[in-house]
């Protein structure tokens, strides 16, 4: 496969990674409603660690644990964000 | 659905984003090696503007084309970092 064949493949990736970033937003929102109606601070740190550690543990490589702890810092930011701008 | 059932549901994304995440990472490793060997640079500012017009318009929302892309940058930046390393 030369370059050009690879570009593909991550660009059939991205594509999935899309849609997945996107269910996974939709679930943050619902979250976010659910935790407003109950009266429940939108950061907990404590389910951070929890993602955290779900990750790690899904990781079969090539990126590293601690790669895929930043790639993933900047998706729950993200989040946070999207929960707290929802009216 | 309550909170620990959307909370499922976003476990449930993570495990394949991650799963997706690492075979994009070995195929950007691939594309660094043939890089390499034709003595072309890793950072090409073109093919970055490329993958970030292919997700927005892959987007369907909730997260808005710059949130997406927020992400984005950071899983560029370490998909990056890693064929730097690669020996």
């Amino acid at each position: 496969m030369d370059i050009e064949d690879w570009r593909q493949k991550i660009d059939e990736v991205d594509e999935q990674v899309v849609l997945l970033l996107n269910q996974r937003a939709s679930a943050a929102l619902e979250i976010g409603k659910l935790k407003k109606q109950a009266g429940r601070p939108i950061y907990e740190p404590g389910r951070e660690g929890v993602v955290f550690e779900k990750i790690r543990k899904a990781n079969r490589g090539p990126l590293q644990g601690d790669q895929l702890e930043q790639i993933y810092h900047r998706i729950i930011d993200v989040m946070r964000t999207l929960q707290r701008n929802d009216s």
